[in-house]
Protein backbone atom coordinates (compact mmCIF):
# COMPACT_ATOMS: atom_id res chain seq x y z
CA UNK A 1 0.00 0.00 0.00
CA UNK A 2 1.42 3.06 -0.88
CA UNK A 3 1.53 6.46 1.53
CA UNK A 4 -1.25 7.97 0.58
CA UNK A 5 -3.12 5.04 0.56
CA UNK A 6 -1.87 3.97 4.08
CA UNK A 7 -2.55 7.27 5.70
CA UNK A 8 -6.29 7.78 4.21
CA UNK A 9 -7.25 3.93 5.24
CA UNK A 10 -5.97 4.93 8.89
CA UNK A 11 -7.76 8.25 8.88
CA UNK A 12 -10.53 6.84 8.11
CA UNK A 13 -9.98 3.91 11.17
CA UNK A 14 -9.47 6.83 13.54
CA UNK A 15 -12.41 8.81 12.64
CA UNK A 16 -14.45 5.37 13.37
CA UNK A 17 -13.17 4.82 16.21
CA UNK A 18 -13.27 8.84 17.65
CA UNK A 19 -17.17 8.38 16.90
CA UNK A 20 -17.48 4.83 18.34
CA UNK A 21 -15.60 6.42 22.02
CA UNK A 22 -16.94 10.19 21.99
CA UNK A 23 -20.12 10.51 23.80
CA UNK A 24 -23.20 10.00 21.73
CA UNK A 25 -23.99 13.44 19.78
CA UNK A 26 -27.35 13.27 21.76
CA UNK A 27 -26.57 12.43 24.92
CA UNK A 28 -27.15 15.04 27.51
CA UNK A 29 -26.47 18.15 27.43
CA UNK A 30 -26.41 17.90 23.69
CA UNK A 31 -24.89 21.21 23.41
CA UNK A 32 -21.34 20.13 24.96
CA UNK A 33 -21.26 16.85 23.28
CA UNK A 34 -22.17 18.50 19.90
CA UNK A 35 -19.45 21.38 20.00
CA UNK A 36 -17.18 18.21 20.85
CA UNK A 37 -17.98 16.70 17.87
CA UNK A 38 -17.97 19.72 15.94
CA UNK A 39 -14.19 20.41 17.12
CA UNK A 40 -13.08 16.76 16.14
CA UNK A 41 -14.73 16.19 13.12
CA UNK A 42 -13.31 19.14 11.55
CA UNK A 43 -11.44 17.56 8.91
CA UNK A 44 -8.01 17.58 10.93
CA UNK A 45 -5.01 15.76 8.91
CA UNK A 46 -4.93 13.05 11.98
CA UNK A 47 -1.09 13.12 11.98
CA UNK A 48 -0.73 11.95 15.49
CA UNK A 49 -3.27 9.14 15.83
CA UNK A 50 -1.75 7.74 12.44
CA UNK A 51 1.97 8.01 13.78
CA UNK A 52 0.37 6.40 16.87
CA UNK A 53 -0.48 3.68 15.04
CA UNK A 54 2.60 3.52 12.55
CA UNK A 55 4.80 3.26 16.21
CA UNK A 56 2.64 0.22 17.15
CA UNK A 57 2.83 -1.85 13.88
CA UNK A 58 6.56 -0.36 13.90
CA UNK A 59 7.10 -2.26 17.36
CA UNK A 60 5.24 -5.62 15.74
CA UNK A 61 1.40 -4.46 17.49
CA UNK A 62 -1.92 -4.01 16.09
CA UNK A 63 -4.13 -1.12 15.19
CA UNK A 64 -6.93 -2.97 17.14
CA UNK A 65 -4.82 -2.67 20.21
CA UNK A 66 -3.19 1.09 19.58
CA UNK A 67 -6.44 2.94 18.89
CA UNK A 68 -7.74 4.08 21.93
CA UNK A 69 -4.54 5.48 22.64
CA UNK A 70 -4.71 7.44 19.34
CA UNK A 71 -7.77 8.79 19.82
CA UNK A 72 -6.76 9.92 23.30
CA UNK A 73 -3.71 11.88 21.13
CA UNK A 74 -6.35 13.62 19.04
CA UNK A 75 -8.68 14.73 21.67
CA UNK A 76 -5.99 16.04 23.45
CA UNK A 77 -4.72 17.43 20.88
CA UNK A 78 -8.09 19.02 19.73
CA UNK A 79 -8.50 20.76 23.19
CA UNK A 80 -5.54 22.47 22.92
CA UNK A 81 -6.96 23.94 19.56
CA UNK A 82 -10.37 24.87 20.81
CA UNK A 83 -8.60 26.60 24.12
CA UNK A 84 -5.44 28.01 22.06
CA UNK A 85 -8.06 29.83 19.42
CA UNK A 86 -10.34 31.22 22.63
CA UNK A 87 -10.28 35.46 22.04
CA UNK A 88 -8.02 35.70 25.31
CA UNK A 89 -5.37 33.07 23.61
CA UNK A 90 -4.50 33.48 20.09
CA UNK A 91 -8.26 34.83 19.24
CA UNK A 92 -9.09 32.80 15.88
CA UNK A 93 -11.61 32.66 13.73
CA UNK A 94 -11.14 30.16 11.37
CA UNK A 95 -9.55 26.71 12.00
CA UNK A 96 -8.75 23.79 9.06
CA UNK A 97 -11.25 26.26 7.24
CA UNK A 98 -14.55 26.29 9.25
CA UNK A 99 -15.59 28.69 11.91
CA UNK A 100 -13.88 27.72 15.37
CA UNK A 101 -15.75 26.25 17.90
CA UNK A 102 -16.07 29.59 20.16
CA UNK A 103 -17.33 31.39 16.92
CA UNK A 104 -20.35 28.65 16.73
CA UNK A 105 -20.82 27.99 20.34
CA UNK A 106 -20.16 31.02 22.20
CA UNK A 107 -16.70 31.41 24.60
CA UNK A 108 -18.22 29.64 27.73
CA UNK A 109 -18.88 26.67 25.59
CA UNK A 110 -15.55 26.36 24.00
CA UNK A 111 -13.97 26.88 27.43
CA UNK A 112 -15.98 23.41 28.78
CA UNK A 113 -15.57 22.10 25.52
CA UNK A 114 -11.94 21.81 25.64
CA UNK A 115 -12.49 21.10 29.65
CA UNK A 116 -14.48 18.18 28.48
CA UNK A 117 -12.19 16.60 25.35
CA UNK A 118 -9.17 16.85 27.42
CA UNK A 119 -11.01 15.03 30.56
CA UNK A 120 -12.38 12.21 27.55
CA UNK A 121 -9.03 11.76 26.65
CA UNK A 122 -7.60 10.56 29.61
CA UNK A 123 -11.19 8.87 30.64
CA UNK A 124 -10.56 6.89 26.98
CA UNK A 125 -7.15 5.70 28.40
CA UNK A 126 -8.76 3.41 30.64
CA UNK A 127 -10.00 1.49 27.40
CA UNK A 128 -6.65 0.57 26.37
CA UNK A 129 -5.59 -3.27 27.59
CA UNK A 130 -2.49 -3.97 29.81
CA UNK A 131 0.29 -5.89 28.07
CA UNK A 132 3.38 -7.36 29.97
CA UNK A 133 5.46 -4.12 30.29
CA UNK A 134 3.07 -1.59 30.32
CA UNK A 135 -0.87 -0.83 31.83
CA UNK A 136 -3.25 2.41 32.24
CA UNK A 137 -0.71 4.13 34.66
CA UNK A 138 1.84 4.44 32.39
CA UNK A 139 -0.08 5.12 29.47
CA UNK A 140 -1.50 8.38 31.74
CA UNK A 141 1.69 8.95 33.10
CA UNK A 142 2.81 9.49 29.36
CA UNK A 143 0.04 11.63 28.39
CA UNK A 144 -0.14 13.67 31.19
CA UNK A 145 3.31 14.65 31.05
CA UNK A 146 2.92 15.61 26.95
CA UNK A 147 0.21 17.49 27.74
CA UNK A 148 1.51 18.60 31.09
CA UNK A 149 2.32 21.96 33.01
CA UNK A 150 5.85 21.54 31.56
CA UNK A 151 5.40 20.80 27.87
CA UNK A 152 1.98 21.05 26.09
CA UNK A 153 0.90 23.81 28.01
CA UNK A 154 3.99 25.45 29.38
CA UNK A 155 4.78 25.63 25.72
CA UNK A 156 1.79 28.13 25.13
CA UNK A 157 2.98 29.73 28.07
CA UNK A 158 5.68 30.66 26.35
CA UNK A 159 3.76 31.35 23.60
CA UNK A 160 1.04 33.83 25.61
CA UNK A 161 4.43 35.76 26.98
CA UNK A 162 6.30 35.67 24.25
CA UNK A 163 3.84 37.61 21.67
CA UNK A 164 5.43 40.90 20.82
CA UNK A 165 8.93 40.08 22.48
CA UNK A 166 11.60 39.16 20.75
CA UNK A 167 12.68 36.08 21.36
CA UNK A 168 15.99 34.08 20.11
CA UNK A 169 15.72 31.12 18.32
CA UNK A 170 16.92 28.80 21.37
CA UNK A 171 13.85 30.21 22.57
CA UNK A 172 11.71 29.10 19.95
CA UNK A 173 12.73 26.11 19.43
CA UNK A 174 12.50 25.73 23.53
CA UNK A 175 8.05 26.74 22.08
CA UNK A 176 8.01 24.11 19.59
CA UNK A 177 9.51 21.01 21.14
CA UNK A 178 6.70 22.02 24.33
CA UNK A 179 3.97 23.09 22.33
CA UNK A 180 4.58 20.31 19.17
CA UNK A 181 7.32 17.92 19.82
CA UNK A 182 6.37 16.70 22.93
CA UNK A 183 2.62 15.83 21.72
CA UNK A 184 4.15 13.88 18.51
CA UNK A 185 6.82 12.02 20.24
CA UNK A 186 3.96 10.88 22.85
CA UNK A 187 1.69 9.33 20.43
CA UNK A 188 4.89 7.42 18.89
CA UNK A 189 5.69 6.34 22.28
CA UNK A 190 2.16 5.58 23.50
CA UNK A 191 1.89 3.45 20.23
CA UNK A 192 4.57 1.58 20.83
CA UNK A 193 4.03 0.69 24.59
CA UNK A 194 0.47 -0.93 23.60
CA UNK A 195 2.86 -3.21 21.19
CA UNK A 196 4.82 -3.95 24.61
CA UNK A 197 7.66 -2.20 22.96
CA UNK A 198 10.98 -2.16 24.47
CA UNK A 199 13.04 0.38 26.71
CA UNK A 200 15.10 0.93 23.14
CA UNK A 201 12.39 1.24 20.99
CA UNK A 202 10.86 3.87 23.14
CA UNK A 203 13.94 5.60 23.43
CA UNK A 204 14.71 5.40 19.72
CA UNK A 205 10.90 6.60 18.67
CA UNK A 206 11.98 9.90 21.73
CA UNK A 207 14.62 10.87 19.56
CA UNK A 208 12.55 10.31 16.47
CA UNK A 209 9.47 12.57 17.83
CA UNK A 210 11.45 15.48 18.92
CA UNK A 211 13.45 15.87 15.49
CA UNK A 212 10.05 15.20 13.42
CA UNK A 213 8.17 17.53 15.83
CA UNK A 214 10.64 20.02 15.34
CA UNK A 215 10.77 19.54 11.48
CA UNK A 216 6.70 20.01 11.04
CA UNK A 217 6.67 23.21 12.95
CA UNK A 218 9.55 24.86 11.00
CA UNK A 219 7.36 23.69 8.08
CA UNK A 220 4.36 25.20 9.61
CA UNK A 221 5.72 28.53 10.17
CA UNK A 222 7.33 28.46 6.56
CA UNK A 223 3.61 28.10 4.86
CA UNK A 224 1.87 30.40 7.04
CA UNK A 225 4.22 32.96 5.59
CA UNK A 226 4.21 31.41 2.27
CA UNK A 227 0.22 30.11 1.95
CA UNK A 228 -2.48 31.86 1.36
CA UNK A 229 -5.17 31.86 3.79
CA UNK A 230 -7.36 29.50 1.21
CA UNK A 231 -4.89 26.95 1.24
CA UNK A 232 -3.84 27.04 4.93
CA UNK A 233 -7.74 26.87 6.08
CA UNK A 234 -6.29 29.35 8.40
CA UNK A 235 -6.01 33.14 8.09
CA UNK A 236 -2.56 33.44 6.89
CA UNK A 237 0.31 35.57 8.03
CA UNK A 238 -1.66 35.44 11.35
CA UNK A 239 1.80 34.85 13.32
CA UNK A 240 3.37 37.93 11.31
CA UNK A 241 0.67 40.47 11.74
CA UNK A 242 0.86 39.55 15.90
CA UNK A 243 4.41 39.71 15.67
CA UNK A 244 4.71 36.22 17.02
CA UNK A 245 8.44 34.73 16.31
CA UNK A 246 8.82 32.40 13.74
CA UNK A 247 11.19 30.15 12.07
CA UNK A 248 11.30 32.36 8.73
CA UNK A 249 10.73 35.84 10.75
CA UNK A 250 14.38 34.77 12.86
CA UNK A 251 16.29 33.39 10.35
CA UNK A 252 14.53 33.61 6.77
CA UNK A 253 12.83 31.40 4.75
CA UNK A 254 15.81 29.68 3.07
CA UNK A 255 17.95 29.19 6.50
CA UNK A 256 14.27 27.73 7.69
CA UNK A 257 13.96 25.10 4.54
CA UNK A 258 16.98 24.08 5.56
CA UNK A 259 16.48 23.44 8.92
CA UNK A 260 13.67 21.75 8.09
CA UNK A 261 15.42 18.88 5.47
CA UNK A 262 17.84 18.68 8.62
CA UNK A 263 15.61 17.56 11.30
CA UNK A 264 13.78 15.41 8.92
CA UNK A 265 17.40 13.35 8.34
CA UNK A 266 17.86 13.41 12.08
CA UNK A 267 14.45 12.02 12.70
CA UNK A 268 15.22 9.38 9.81
CA UNK A 269 18.92 8.10 11.26
CA UNK A 270 16.97 7.71 14.77
CA UNK A 271 14.20 5.18 13.23
CA UNK A 272 17.54 2.97 12.18
CA UNK A 273 16.87 0.37 14.53
CA UNK A 274 13.58 -0.51 13.21
CA UNK A 275 14.92 -1.50 10.33
CA UNK A 276 12.69 -2.50 7.60
CA UNK A 277 10.19 -2.16 10.35
CA UNK A 278 10.71 1.57 10.32
CA UNK A 279 9.27 1.71 6.62
CA UNK A 280 5.84 3.12 7.31
CA UNK A 281 7.13 5.70 10.07
CA UNK A 282 10.16 6.86 7.29
CA UNK A 283 7.75 7.55 4.57
CA UNK A 284 5.00 9.58 6.96
CA UNK A 285 8.29 11.79 7.72
CA UNK A 286 9.25 11.71 4.06
CA UNK A 287 5.65 12.83 3.46
CA UNK A 288 5.50 15.76 5.44
CA UNK A 289 8.90 17.37 4.37
CA UNK A 290 7.37 16.51 1.34
CA UNK A 291 4.67 19.56 1.65
CA UNK A 292 5.14 22.25 -0.73
CA UNK A 293 6.92 24.89 1.30
CA UNK B 1 -10.74 14.04 68.86
CA UNK B 2 -13.27 16.45 67.95
CA UNK B 3 -14.57 17.03 64.43
CA UNK B 4 -13.11 20.43 64.41
CA UNK B 5 -9.48 19.02 65.38
CA UNK B 6 -10.25 16.12 63.21
CA UNK B 7 -11.26 18.85 60.02
CA UNK B 8 -8.25 21.10 60.92
CA UNK B 9 -5.78 17.85 60.85
CA UNK B 10 -6.77 16.53 57.95
CA UNK B 11 -6.89 19.71 55.75
CA UNK B 12 -2.82 21.00 56.76
CA UNK B 13 -2.31 16.76 55.79
CA UNK B 14 -4.07 17.90 52.64
CA UNK B 15 -2.61 20.74 52.16
CA UNK B 16 1.44 19.52 52.47
CA UNK B 17 0.65 16.63 50.73
CA UNK B 18 -0.55 19.10 47.40
CA UNK B 19 2.63 21.15 48.29
CA UNK B 20 4.64 18.37 47.57
CA UNK B 21 2.40 16.63 44.39
CA UNK B 22 1.82 19.93 42.77
CA UNK B 23 4.78 20.99 40.10
CA UNK B 24 7.28 23.63 41.78
CA UNK B 25 6.60 27.14 41.56
CA UNK B 26 10.01 27.69 40.54
CA UNK B 27 9.95 25.23 37.17
CA UNK B 28 9.76 27.06 34.17
CA UNK B 29 7.53 28.34 32.82
CA UNK B 30 7.38 30.24 36.37
CA UNK B 31 4.04 31.63 35.51
CA UNK B 32 1.59 28.63 35.19
CA UNK B 33 3.11 26.97 38.46
CA UNK B 34 2.75 29.95 40.24
CA UNK B 35 -0.72 30.64 39.13
CA UNK B 36 -1.58 26.84 39.90
CA UNK B 37 -0.11 27.37 43.57
CA UNK B 38 -2.48 30.60 43.67
CA UNK B 39 -5.24 29.14 42.82
CA UNK B 40 -5.25 26.08 44.66
CA UNK B 41 -3.78 27.67 47.88
CA UNK B 42 -6.33 30.27 48.35
CA UNK B 43 -7.59 28.68 51.51
CA UNK B 44 -10.01 26.28 50.25
CA UNK B 45 -12.13 24.46 52.79
CA UNK B 46 -11.29 20.86 51.29
CA UNK B 47 -14.36 19.14 51.98
CA UNK B 48 -13.55 16.80 49.04
CA UNK B 49 -10.03 15.50 49.77
CA UNK B 50 -11.17 15.30 53.63
CA UNK B 51 -14.03 13.29 52.89
CA UNK B 52 -12.14 10.80 50.42
CA UNK B 53 -9.28 10.53 53.84
CA UNK B 54 -12.44 9.87 56.03
CA UNK B 55 -14.18 7.19 53.78
CA UNK B 56 -10.79 5.48 53.37
CA UNK B 57 -10.79 5.08 57.18
CA UNK B 58 -14.38 4.45 57.28
CA UNK B 59 -13.97 1.56 55.24
CA UNK B 60 -10.72 0.63 56.72
CA UNK B 61 -7.79 1.90 55.18
CA UNK B 62 -5.24 4.76 55.95
CA UNK B 63 -4.72 8.08 55.11
CA UNK B 64 -1.46 7.87 53.50
CA UNK B 65 -2.70 5.61 50.84
CA UNK B 66 -5.66 7.91 49.83
CA UNK B 67 -3.90 11.11 50.22
CA UNK B 68 -2.83 11.04 46.03
CA UNK B 69 -6.64 10.44 45.44
CA UNK B 70 -7.76 12.84 47.77
CA UNK B 71 -5.25 15.58 46.02
CA UNK B 72 -6.16 14.74 42.76
CA UNK B 73 -10.00 15.34 43.23
CA UNK B 74 -8.79 19.09 44.90
CA UNK B 75 -6.77 19.77 41.86
CA UNK B 76 -9.97 18.86 39.83
CA UNK B 77 -12.05 21.20 41.84
CA UNK B 78 -9.89 24.03 41.69
CA UNK B 79 -9.63 23.63 37.77
CA UNK B 80 -13.25 23.82 37.68
CA UNK B 81 -13.36 27.08 40.18
CA UNK B 82 -10.60 28.95 38.40
CA UNK B 83 -12.16 28.54 34.76
CA UNK B 84 -16.07 28.99 36.16
CA UNK B 85 -14.82 32.24 37.47
CA UNK B 86 -13.70 33.51 33.87
CA UNK B 87 -15.64 36.40 32.17
CA UNK B 88 -17.08 33.91 29.76
CA UNK B 89 -18.28 32.13 32.18
CA UNK B 90 -19.76 33.54 36.17
CA UNK B 91 -17.14 36.34 35.22
CA UNK B 92 -16.32 36.48 39.03
CA UNK B 93 -13.73 38.84 40.89
CA UNK B 94 -13.71 37.09 44.50
CA UNK B 95 -12.57 33.70 45.13
CA UNK B 96 -12.28 32.39 48.65
CA UNK B 97 -11.92 36.67 49.73
CA UNK B 98 -8.95 36.71 47.03
CA UNK B 99 -8.75 37.86 43.20
CA UNK B 100 -9.51 35.54 41.17
CA UNK B 101 -7.38 33.95 38.99
CA UNK B 102 -7.94 36.06 35.90
CA UNK B 103 -7.70 39.13 37.89
CA UNK B 104 -4.26 38.19 38.73
CA UNK B 105 -2.74 36.08 35.81
CA UNK B 106 -4.78 37.45 33.18
CA UNK B 107 -7.47 35.42 31.37
CA UNK B 108 -5.33 33.83 28.94
CA UNK B 109 -3.01 32.26 31.64
CA UNK B 110 -6.39 31.45 33.97
CA UNK B 111 -7.50 29.24 30.90
CA UNK B 112 -3.98 27.48 30.80
CA UNK B 113 -3.85 27.02 34.72
CA UNK B 114 -7.42 25.25 34.93
CA UNK B 115 -6.08 23.29 31.75
CA UNK B 116 -2.67 22.25 33.41
CA UNK B 117 -4.53 21.94 37.20
CA UNK B 118 -7.06 19.19 35.38
CA UNK B 119 -4.14 17.56 33.29
CA UNK B 120 -2.18 17.38 36.82
CA UNK B 121 -5.21 15.66 38.64
CA UNK B 122 -5.03 12.72 36.41
CA UNK B 123 -1.22 12.48 36.67
CA UNK B 124 -1.47 12.46 40.38
CA UNK B 125 -3.90 9.47 39.74
CA UNK B 126 -0.89 7.76 38.36
CA UNK B 127 0.91 7.83 42.09
CA UNK B 128 -1.93 5.59 43.98
CA UNK B 129 -0.94 2.11 44.91
CA UNK B 130 -2.97 -0.67 43.52
CA UNK B 131 -4.83 -3.17 45.85
CA UNK B 132 -6.97 -5.85 45.20
CA UNK B 133 -9.71 -4.69 43.72
CA UNK B 134 -8.89 -1.56 42.06
CA UNK B 135 -6.08 0.02 40.14
CA UNK B 136 -5.25 2.93 38.04
CA UNK B 137 -7.53 2.10 35.76
CA UNK B 138 -10.63 2.20 37.91
CA UNK B 139 -9.25 5.34 39.66
CA UNK B 140 -8.72 6.88 36.12
CA UNK B 141 -12.40 5.94 34.91
CA UNK B 142 -14.36 7.36 38.91
CA UNK B 143 -12.53 10.81 38.20
CA UNK B 144 -12.86 11.32 34.27
CA UNK B 145 -16.64 10.19 34.61
CA UNK B 146 -17.36 13.06 38.10
CA UNK B 147 -15.60 15.52 36.00
CA UNK B 148 -16.86 14.29 32.57
CA UNK B 149 -19.32 16.14 30.20
CA UNK B 150 -22.61 14.29 31.97
CA UNK B 151 -21.58 15.31 35.47
CA UNK B 152 -19.31 18.31 36.68
CA UNK B 153 -18.80 19.65 32.77
CA UNK B 154 -22.29 18.92 31.89
CA UNK B 155 -23.72 20.32 35.41
CA UNK B 156 -21.80 23.77 34.26
CA UNK B 157 -23.06 23.31 30.89
CA UNK B 158 -26.77 23.47 31.81
CA UNK B 159 -25.72 26.58 34.94
CA UNK B 160 -24.52 28.39 31.33
CA UNK B 161 -27.73 27.86 29.63
CA UNK B 162 -29.97 28.08 32.52
CA UNK B 163 -29.31 31.69 33.27
CA UNK B 164 -31.58 34.02 32.48
CA UNK B 165 -34.50 31.83 32.09
CA UNK B 166 -37.06 29.78 34.63
CA UNK B 167 -35.95 26.46 35.75
CA UNK B 168 -37.47 24.01 37.51
CA UNK B 169 -36.76 22.58 40.68
CA UNK B 170 -36.34 19.50 39.06
CA UNK B 171 -33.70 21.27 36.33
CA UNK B 172 -32.24 22.90 39.18
CA UNK B 173 -31.37 19.55 41.11
CA UNK B 174 -30.18 17.87 38.30
CA UNK B 175 -27.74 20.94 37.75
CA UNK B 176 -26.96 20.37 41.84
CA UNK B 177 -26.85 16.81 41.32
CA UNK B 178 -24.18 17.08 38.35
CA UNK B 179 -22.34 20.14 39.62
CA UNK B 180 -21.88 18.95 43.06
CA UNK B 181 -23.11 15.80 44.36
CA UNK B 182 -21.15 13.91 41.31
CA UNK B 183 -17.35 14.99 42.11
CA UNK B 184 -18.80 15.07 46.25
CA UNK B 185 -19.47 11.17 45.39
CA UNK B 186 -16.39 10.16 43.71
CA UNK B 187 -14.17 12.07 46.42
CA UNK B 188 -15.80 9.36 48.35
CA UNK B 189 -15.52 6.47 46.29
CA UNK B 190 -12.23 6.75 45.77
CA UNK B 191 -11.12 7.28 48.72
CA UNK B 192 -13.28 3.91 49.87
CA UNK B 193 -11.19 2.43 46.83
CA UNK B 194 -7.45 3.04 47.78
CA UNK B 195 -9.11 1.28 50.84
CA UNK B 196 -10.23 -2.01 48.81
CA UNK B 197 -13.80 -1.20 50.17
CA UNK B 198 -16.74 -3.87 48.64
CA UNK B 199 -18.84 -2.91 45.77
CA UNK B 200 -21.34 -2.89 48.56
CA UNK B 201 -19.76 -0.19 50.76
CA UNK B 202 -19.10 1.45 47.24
CA UNK B 203 -22.98 1.90 46.78
CA UNK B 204 -23.61 3.21 50.30
CA UNK B 205 -21.48 5.75 49.96
CA UNK B 206 -22.48 6.58 46.63
CA UNK B 207 -25.91 7.44 48.12
CA UNK B 208 -24.69 9.04 51.26
CA UNK B 209 -22.27 11.76 48.45
CA UNK B 210 -25.52 12.02 46.32
CA UNK B 211 -27.40 13.32 49.31
CA UNK B 212 -24.45 14.86 50.86
CA UNK B 213 -23.51 17.22 47.51
CA UNK B 214 -27.59 18.03 47.40
CA UNK B 215 -27.87 19.45 50.87
CA UNK B 216 -24.33 21.28 50.83
CA UNK B 217 -25.54 23.33 47.37
CA UNK B 218 -29.08 23.96 49.01
CA UNK B 219 -26.95 25.30 51.98
CA UNK B 220 -24.51 27.31 49.81
CA UNK B 221 -27.65 28.76 47.85
CA UNK B 222 -29.08 29.76 51.24
CA UNK B 223 -25.54 31.81 52.25
CA UNK B 224 -25.57 33.26 49.21
CA UNK B 225 -29.28 35.07 49.96
CA UNK B 226 -28.56 35.37 53.44
CA UNK B 227 -24.74 35.75 54.16
CA UNK B 228 -22.46 39.44 53.65
CA UNK B 229 -19.57 39.69 50.61
CA UNK B 230 -17.38 39.72 53.73
CA UNK B 231 -18.35 36.05 55.11
CA UNK B 232 -19.16 34.71 52.21
CA UNK B 233 -15.41 35.89 50.61
CA UNK B 234 -16.98 36.09 47.38
CA UNK B 235 -19.90 38.66 45.90
CA UNK B 236 -22.77 38.01 47.81
CA UNK B 237 -26.64 38.11 46.17
CA UNK B 238 -24.65 37.45 42.95
CA UNK B 239 -26.68 34.46 42.08
CA UNK B 240 -30.20 36.62 42.23
CA UNK B 241 -27.98 39.55 40.34
CA UNK B 242 -27.87 37.44 37.43
CA UNK B 243 -31.25 35.71 37.97
CA UNK B 244 -29.44 32.78 38.52
CA UNK B 245 -32.05 30.23 39.35
CA UNK B 246 -31.17 28.81 43.32
CA UNK B 247 -33.08 26.85 45.92
CA UNK B 248 -33.98 29.72 48.09
CA UNK B 249 -35.53 31.62 44.70
CA UNK B 250 -37.75 28.61 43.76
CA UNK B 251 -39.23 27.07 47.24
CA UNK B 252 -38.59 29.92 49.51
CA UNK B 253 -35.67 29.80 52.25
CA UNK B 254 -37.90 27.76 54.78
CA UNK B 255 -38.54 25.05 52.32
CA UNK B 256 -34.82 25.22 51.24
CA UNK B 257 -33.76 24.81 54.91
CA UNK B 258 -36.02 21.92 55.67
CA UNK B 259 -34.72 20.44 52.56
CA UNK B 260 -31.34 21.05 53.20
CA UNK B 261 -32.12 18.86 57.13
CA UNK B 262 -34.45 16.60 55.08
CA UNK B 263 -31.43 15.59 52.93
CA UNK B 264 -28.83 15.34 55.36
CA UNK B 265 -30.55 12.91 56.94
CA UNK B 266 -30.47 11.18 53.98
CA UNK B 267 -27.36 11.14 53.77
CA UNK B 268 -27.01 9.84 57.42
CA UNK B 269 -29.05 6.99 56.54
CA UNK B 270 -26.97 5.75 53.68
CA UNK B 271 -23.94 5.45 56.72
CA UNK B 272 -25.61 2.65 58.38
CA UNK B 273 -23.83 -0.17 56.69
CA UNK B 274 -20.46 1.39 58.56
CA UNK B 275 -22.08 1.87 61.74
CA UNK B 276 -19.24 2.73 64.27
CA UNK B 277 -16.64 2.99 61.37
CA UNK B 278 -18.48 5.71 59.74
CA UNK B 279 -18.65 8.22 62.45
CA UNK B 280 -16.23 10.51 60.78
CA UNK B 281 -18.42 11.07 58.19
CA UNK B 282 -21.36 11.63 60.22
CA UNK B 283 -20.00 14.16 61.77
CA UNK B 284 -18.93 15.54 58.70
CA UNK B 285 -22.08 15.71 58.00
CA UNK B 286 -23.56 17.08 61.09
CA UNK B 287 -21.08 19.85 60.42
CA UNK B 288 -22.11 20.99 57.16
CA UNK B 289 -25.17 21.04 58.13
CA UNK B 290 -24.65 23.47 61.38
CA UNK B 291 -23.04 25.83 58.96
CA UNK B 292 -25.33 29.02 59.82
CA UNK B 293 -27.86 28.93 57.42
Amino acid sequence: MDIRSYLTDKTAAVDAALDRLLPPAKSAPRAIHEAMRYSVFAGGKRLRPVICLAAAEACGGTTAAAMAAACAVEMLHTYSLVHDDLPCMDDDDLRRGRPTCHKVYGEGMAVLCGDALLTHAFATLAQIQSNKRYGVREYLAELAFAGGSTRLIGGQVMDLQGEGNTLTKRELVRIHQAKTAALLTSSLRLGAMTANATPAKLAALTKFGLALGLAFQVIDDILDVTQTTEVLGKTAGKDQAVAKATYPGLVGLDASRREARRLTRNALAALEPFRAKGARLREIAGYLLMREY
